[in-house]
């Protein structure tokens, strides 16, 4: 079955908003065995949704849409429906009695605007929104299903989580789709390859996708069967062979991140992580609190962006910069030892490097960069030759540096 | 005139890459006169990329489009261009012998599948990539443009400042479009068209929208005439009707951050700045060192995530934490203070907060973060009550902190 995605809002034509909504919804279609073919954008004109309604309704067998169902004249997408399915709006008092409710609980008056969230197209069922006032929309006829959802990505994401895809896998019994990612990181696309390809049988009904991003290449395989047993049955022995040749690279699965997993490792071993910083200037530190409860492992850190911070915080040597640069494999384990001593911690990273656009030389050309590991055990530091790109040279490195620490915890070579 | 985009590849439209491309191509033409009408995303199939390339050339006059230019295989887009245009395709030697050069220039022999690269649609013109060996295509027929342009963000974005404007631009002289962003910070939407709305007079061919992000909300001003100077001789009012009524929160303009504009104050000051950072975990330091050349006035800072970390590196009294907790005025005070006494620096900003999820009480819910100032001069903090979203709170302490700065510097109160 094929699906088609439409996105509605001025702000997502013109370019002002990047549109992260379509990306959500055909991952999730994905898993029910939906197929996306096309997706649109278009401004909130009620003339140019009709024409791509229409267009979706001949070629897609479901068709989704988010934005334009807010209570003001500018949401438009209510009124666009109307025209294609030639249906009245008809008041459902049970959503607007909802609404009121919501409102009560913390103590506002309901502005009388919200009457119009509870119109919907007349045979349409509702999908209820639990963080906002615009309910999912969902009418089928003669075979297709459409559906209208929220723009604001929390409240389209909740919908689409909890009741569409459940809907949708209910409609489509008879085709089943398993997909898991192993996450890599630490090795090129190209040589992940060279190690994949020789022997890789992939079974019928199963697909192995790469894709490369900073945090390193996700192996994606994606496995269609009959019921959810047999899709997962294909797929199965396509990731234990990924796992035999390429295992020591696969930090994850699906929605694990570098930075939980090595968070997890630390937790684990009741361990402390403190973090040392140059070129990417907190990014490290940052990362790893993104993950909530991290302040189980992680202490702190120190951003030593001057020679001096590096000298006077860290306890590195002024004779190690000087005759080794502040961007050297002696610095980094220098500035790694100076930083566990400083928080007393079990483990300490660091990270020192010419990030760019300006400050490389023929010796250490842009992306020049050391990473730095110190613990009761050991004291080392490693060289990566990242590109020309600040930004990337930056999040590169914090990843190579959670990667050094996951194999020593690991004990992987 | 209208435009239309057509973002090609098999990983856009599963939803497994976000589509930057689009928007910043939509802005791009923007500042030509030109206005996106539809978006459209399909993947790697000559058939849908014909279909679609055919809808656009009959309702868009220029359409746009990015991927699927490669030496390799499933790089179909230019099998379509020559389906739907009905011509053949022709070497051009000098694409080959500039491509040739290049890879003589980093002593690498060139791959011989880049023959491919230099076969373009009869009578096509091409504009060149410096970053890449996928030229950007270019049709001019009955009328309407027809771009084809890579997908690399980075090649595409060249091609489209360097090449594509300039072209469009020439092409549709008697229209012209100045476009302004001012950015403002510390003050939601709704407040700011209280300030704004009551005296608001727009000149004809004047828009104004308001477009809110973590860093604050832009007001852009779109305005439309018949040269440059017409333009922006219309745009001019509004620009200084909105600086007399909010300017104390407009930060800078277009391509301004805030992080730059506060490094430039700085700079300009030949001051210094060090961190402290709790809730936010290296972020502030990481965005105030995506700023190349930062070191001019960033020094360093301490990620003190525990409450031993801000006593023990900070100097922060047990008896403030004990007494008031880590995330309060006094310790958020007390952090800038001890940081900038630790890294000499001129100016200390801090930032102690409850980021979420987890955390909250009734008398410090999730959300409530101090940001703190220490100078020469003074020592103060702020208290913000921010949302429930770990990643939102985060962020934006991080641009109120900056916005603390900003108004000491400049002495607004």
């Amino acid at each position: 079955m094929d699906a088609e995605i439409i996105i509605v809002g001025d702000e997502i034509v013109s370019g002002y908003t990047v549109d992260t909504n379509s990306a959500f919804i055909a991952r999730q279609l994905e898993t029910v065995g939906l197929t996306v073919k096309y997706k649109t954008a278009i401004g909130d004109v009620v003339e140019r949704m009709e024409e791509v309604f229409r267009t979706a309704l001949k070629r897609a067998d479901v068709v989704i849409t988010t934005g334009g169902l807010g209570p003001t004249d500018d949401d438009v997408t209510k009124k666009a429906i109307v025209k294609v399915f030639k249906r009245n709006l008809v008041f459902h008092e049970e959503i607007l009695e909802d609404l009121r409710e919501r409102y009560a609980r913390r103590g506002i008056k309901m502005p009388a605007i919200n009457q119009n969230q509870a119109l919907l197209p007349q045979g349409a069922t509702f999908f209820p929104n639990k963080n906002g006032s615009a309910v999912g929309i969902c009418i089928a006829e003669q075979g297709r299903v459409f559906i209208a959802l929220p723009g604001v990505p929390a409240e389209m994401q909740q919908i689409m989580t909890d009741e569409v895809g459940p809907y949708l896998k209910g409609l489509k019994a008879g085709q089943a789709v398993k997909v898991t990612s192993l996450h890599t990181t630490g090795i090129v696309e190209s040589k992940l390859a060279e190690m994949i390809t020789p022997q890789l049988k992939l079974p019928a009904g199963v697909r192995l996708a790469y894709l490369p991003a900073y945090s390193g290449v996700t192996l994606r395989v994606t496995g269609v069967g009959e019921t959810d047993d047999d899709a997962a049955d294909r797929v199965a022995p396509v990731l234990r062979y990924l796992e035999s040749v390429c295992g020591s690279y696969i930090y994850g699965r699906d929605d694990d991140t570098l930075e939980a997993v090595v968070g997890q490792l630390l937790k684990d071993n009741d361990k402390t992580l403190a973090v040392a910083e140059s070129c990417t200037g907190g990014g490290l530190g940052m990362r790893l609190t993104s993950v909530p409860g991290a302040s189980a492992y992680f202490v702190g850190g120190v951003i030593a962006y001057s020679d001096d911070a590096k000298i006077n915080r860290l306890a590195v040597e002024r004779e190690v910069i000087d005759k080794y640069g502040a961007v050297s494999e002696e610095c980094a384990q220098a500035m790694a030892a100076g930083c566990r001593k400083l928080f007393e911690s079990d483990f300490a990273l660091s990270i020192t490097g010419i990030a760019g656009p300006e400050g490389g030389s023929e010796d250490k050309p842009v992306g020049t960069t050391y990473i730095g590991l110190a613990s009761a055990h050991s004291n080392y530091a490693r060289k990566l030759s990242l590109g020309r790109t600040r930004e990337a040279n930056r999040a590169r490195a914090g990843y190579a540096a959670l990667e050094l620490l996951r194999r020593d915890i690991l004990d992987i070579k």
